[in-house]
């Protein structure tokens, strides 16, 4: 179990999870689909009062039944670990722009359609979402190398504007130092490299202390 | 007209502008609850396939005319500027958070009340998240004060975890070098400090040589 996780393991099934992805996942895909025309729409202004109704419609449905709280992070019995609400990643999130990302020999990657609601300076991605997404990176990428923490610094630099459309973005653990894990990673596009950043990541002091106390070497 | 905006400028009248933003505005504050609704549906089964049913039929709606490329910034005839499609101010973008940024005695203070959609640790707003608003803070800082730029580095230093629920984000320019428009901000909860941001903001250099051929001071 996860030392930043405060959930309990659930006992659903691999069979149960997957119905589940199965029922959300498009949705959330439509959703995403919604927002991108929500934001690049030119309809007639009736069409537009239409589908306003019809989406107020479809979260009444939604509502109908809301979890206690958000989802956070969920294990399964066989060790399989689920962020589906989250921001960047998350299968349940319709904001969250970067679907999977590919852990190998240390390097973490993924890849990501940034379409116009990612949009800052006109046709940019915003720098803001840059930093998301490399934040996210950065942690994956301590996470997985077995020296996971919370954002502790994140510095971005900008090489260049980031287009907005197909973007590659990766991350590795650069040292480690006491409890303080170092990654670096970068955001590339057609343009070449548009930003790099290093994120310093601590594990929470409880979190260590905890781990101080099972007897875990430090 | 801005340095950093490559539109014309609009011949819309205020009045055609407010009435955009009331057919617009209320469509994207639907849409923003929907995107709640799907991050903490626990609802029936047959309840979510209704719900996408739905959903699919506004988007086609919305996408039955479509802009010819994303929202950008427009300017109006008495000198509005509108970024209806920014990530994190846009009136037309459902994913953005932060709605109205005030300006008082060169501060720049912003508030928002982060939902499920925004999370990364548990419970807590995601670390990319808080990023993404002080990017968005402090490059608005630079710009009121007359000395905007694109993002050139971005340091953010977590104090603490930022929980879901009412933020407070503040910032103001500190000092400005050459080209370099140093802002610096804050991200505040009922917790107390949770975020300190540094911002270096430049003008591209082919706005900055547009400048010197209008003879403007340099």
């Amino acid at each position: 179990m996860s030392m930043l996780d405060g959930h309990e393991a659930e006992r659903k099934t691999r069979e149960q999870i997957e119905a589940e992805a199965e029922l959300f996942g498009p949705l959330t895909s439509s959703v995403r689909s919604l927002i991108d025309a929500t934001v690049m729409t030119d309809a007639a202004p009736e069409h537009i009062v239409r589908a306003r109704a019809l989406v107020e419609e479809a979260a009444a449905l939604l509502d109908s039944r809301r979890m206690s709280a958000p989802f956070g992070t969920k294990w399964s019995a066989d060790g399989t670990r689920r962020s589906w609400g989250n921001a960047v990643i998350g299968l349940r999130n319709p904001i969250a722009p970067l679907l999977e990302v590919a852990y190998e020999d240390g390097l973490a990657s993924a890849e990501a359609d940034l379409g116009a609601a990612y949009e800052g300076p006109p046709g940019l991605v915003h720098g803001g979402v840059v930093a998301l997404l490399l934040d996210q990176i950065l942690g994956g990428a301590a996470d997985h190398a077995g020296v996971p923490g919370m954002t502790g610094t994140l510095t971005v630099r900008y090489r260049k504007g980031t287009r907005l459309g197909p973007v590659r973005v990766t991350a590795r653990v650069d040292r480690v130092e006491g409890v303080k894990t170092f990654a670096v990673g970068r955001v590339h596009t057609a343009d070449g490299l548009c930003a790099e950043a290093e994120g310093i990541f601590v594990l929470p002091r409880e979190v260590r202390d905890m781990v101080a106390e099972m007897g875990r070497p430090q």
